[in-house]
């Protein structure tokens, strides 16, 4: 097969890891990003797409939802984590299904790819459903199944058993933009047996683990009880934790916690709209980030959040850190976008292949066009202009892994209308349900 | 002249006085609601909407913004207020004139006007400026000019001066669409004489008031340690509050202070994002809620925020409310849409003429369409899904005093590309003069 080439010119590059301090041409060749130089020769090019008037940018990663949790969106609001988890969010997840899963994956990939996520990664269930969604619009995820033992022996090794046939079914699926992750739920919800288990199977596989820690302060009482340690102790002590674990939330943490973190270089998933809408609290993100910890980002499900914006995210994630520690100059805007592209794609491991504009890396961009109200004038900085004035509705065209999945804010990939018409009717058939 | 008449149909209203619970069609007379029923002919009326798939609501009311300072947007980030202030933002003002400011006001207007906002409440320099840009906009504005006399007795004289004449020339000016208030910089910026005349002078020209007050901690300090009293403390003992009185910000208040603002019916602009970003503090709005005082919403300067999207600062003001106070049940989706509306038409001064969706109110409402994926489903409760959900991106449509401002997100009144290239202009050449 021949090469599929994409040449973006003039671009303004705004990247975490090089400072491009002239527009730059981008060539990317099938997956890759070939070339970056000043002037880049239109021949022989398959596509050209003219980047005058936007900022070109990796794709955003959102490193923890529940992707067809977007199903739910506004379902439930105004509530604690625990009723709205037991009292709403539980008895809907009784009646899903495979097919509800990937029409809520297809929603949620939809949202994404407007709003510039090139990749996200999801614990959730049915994920081989969730993985179709994945395959079919184009997008790079990385996929856990969220395993739930409650110490029952049986239901432990369903459960992983789940995972692996997960991992065994679409790892490196869909030319490589799958990943597949073990996904202990929590350590309040997943027996030691269980985390040990996975602790083995995920050296054993080369495998990597996401999983939620910390969130609330009832997580903490109820660890803390349960095991004499708060949750970070009880996991090193049970030999859990590695450079390949994934921590979604990561609110309430002492300072032994921070150096356990620190030491097994854990990644961290920042989650703060729905820490703040759930009221579960405030994550010391500037404190890790003082500690050179790895603190990527996310939008945790729709339903709690409401939305997968991670531009508003960022700012949110910011502008918490500021007023929370009342000094204006931590989490600045620099610092919000390397979060939401190259720290992601450590938080994942795939640092190699995704969160930065680099050439041999994949083709995993964005471009925001600034020609908007909320984004004038557009001369002075760059990332402040993304993370403090923008938001998703910005982003004029994603590209992952060298296909356009949106240009000039039109999908390619999926039907916008036929997905929000199911979604409408899977919601109402779930209700129907209760 | 014959009279104007606009038909909403099938409007699914969200509203914070009234609980419509079926469509309606709404029947906008000249500046008016004129009729709102089940079903409204539009035999002999000018113009129809379709209100399917979106929801109608009070237009937003921003009470507190420096609308010409869109100009400084991203000029400078992730400093402390009196850095960002002093060595950033008054060096730039010192060059303004009147054509920045109008230029900065229409680039404020267009990006209002597109989040769906329809009154501002503003205070500047050079706001008879400001009110051409009001004026040819078609937006409904309250304006203010900010005094500072810093206890000089001829700037005093001056400045109550210029803002007197604006009362005189602005007044009740673009079909009442403009109202003037006096506008007192602050209790550390206006000396105690500035405040007593301009208790004195509004209430013989039966005008309001609106001030910034304890909007940081070296306010409270500096105020205190001048008069020995702490700011609304201060305030209270010269008899300058009252049910006039509209004030900024609101961050550092103690219960005594919460007692002064209720007894004398003071109004708030709560700021969340700029208080955030700026680490000035977080403001105690669930409790002022609590205490049944009247709270709305402002996006203070769009160089402090940075931007002046309405639905994202009420996201903001609810999600940090739960986090501050670790409960997720206070300031909901209700409350907020009601901090946006009505309550901001209370905080002006205006609520009998806008601020709620009802018959002889003024027409200023908006369309959000719901048919994009972070608003879908779109079935369980609409507060929620713009509050939580949406941005301002997801209006569709603006009306202001009867007049159609903005219609499938195309602008009517303005050029919006004129008004970017004004803007990109006049900051270059504001940056040149430094």
């Amino acid at each position: 097969m021949a090469d599929n080439t994409i040449l973006i010119k003039n671009a303004v590059i705004l990247d975490p890891n090089t400072d491009y301090d002239e527009k730059k041409d981008l060539l990317i060749n099938n997956d890759l990003i070939s070339e970056i130089s000043d002037n880049i020769s239109d021949e022989n090019v398959d596509k050209v797409i003219d980047a005058t008037g936007k900022i070109l940018l990796p794709g955003f990663i959102n490193t923890h939802t529940h992707l067809s949790m977007t199903l739910f969106r506004g379902l439930a609001d105004d509530l604690a984590l625990d009723e709205w988890l037991n009292d709403n969010i539980w008895p809907m997840e009784a009646n899903l299904n495979g097919n509800y899963c990937y029409i809520g994956a297809l929603l949620g990939a939809v949202e994404l790819i407007k709003s510039g996520t090139t990749t996200f990664s999801d614990m959730y269930f049915y994920m081989e459903d969730v993985a179709k969604a994945v395959e079919e619009s184009g997008i790079r995820a990385v996929l856990s199944y969220g395993m739930i033992d409650f110490g029952d022996e049986e239901k432990r090794k369903a459960e992983i058993e789940k995972n692996m046939a997960l991992f065994k079914n679409c790892h490196d699926a869909a030319d490589g933009r799958i990943k597949v992750f073990f996904g202990p739920h929590s350590p309040y919800t997943a027996s030691e047996e269980l985390l040990r288990e996975v602790r083995k199977l995920a050296d054993e596989n080369d495998m990597k683990i996401h999983i939620h820690v910390s969130e609330t302060q009832k997580e903490i009482n109820d660890v803390s009880s349960e095991k004499g340690l708060r949750p970070f102790e009880y996991l090193d002590s049970i030999g859990f934790l590695g450079p390949d674990v994934l921590c979604a939330h990561c609110v309430w943490l002492n300072d032994n916690e921070i150096d356990i973190i620190k030491k097994n270089d854990v990644k961290i998933s920042h989650n703060p709209c729905s820490n703040m809408k759930l009221a579960s609290g405030i994550a010391p993100v500037s404190k890790l980030l003082e500690n050179d910890i790895c603190v990527s980002i996310g939008t945790d499900g729709a339903s709690s959040n409401n939305n997968l914006d991670l531009i508003e995210e960022l700012k949110t994630a910011s502008l918490l850190q500021k007023v929370s520690t009342l000094d204006p100059k931590v989490l600045t805007s620099d610092e919000a976008i390397a979060i939401g592209t190259i720290n992601g794609a450590k938080a994942l491991g795939l640092e190699d292949e995704i969160g930065s504009i680099e050439v041999g890396k994949k083709a995993d961009l964005i471009l925001i066009d600034t020609n908007n109200a909320n984004m004038i004038p557009d001369s002075s900085n760059l990332s402040s202009n993304i993370i403090y004035s923008a938001n998703g509705s910005n982003v004029d065209t994603t590209i992952c892994n060298g296909q356009i999945l949106m240009e000039n804010k039109k999908l390619t990939t999926l039907d916008e209308q036929e997905i929000y018409d199911k979604a409408r009717k899977a919601i109402e058939e779930l209700k129907a349900l209760l």
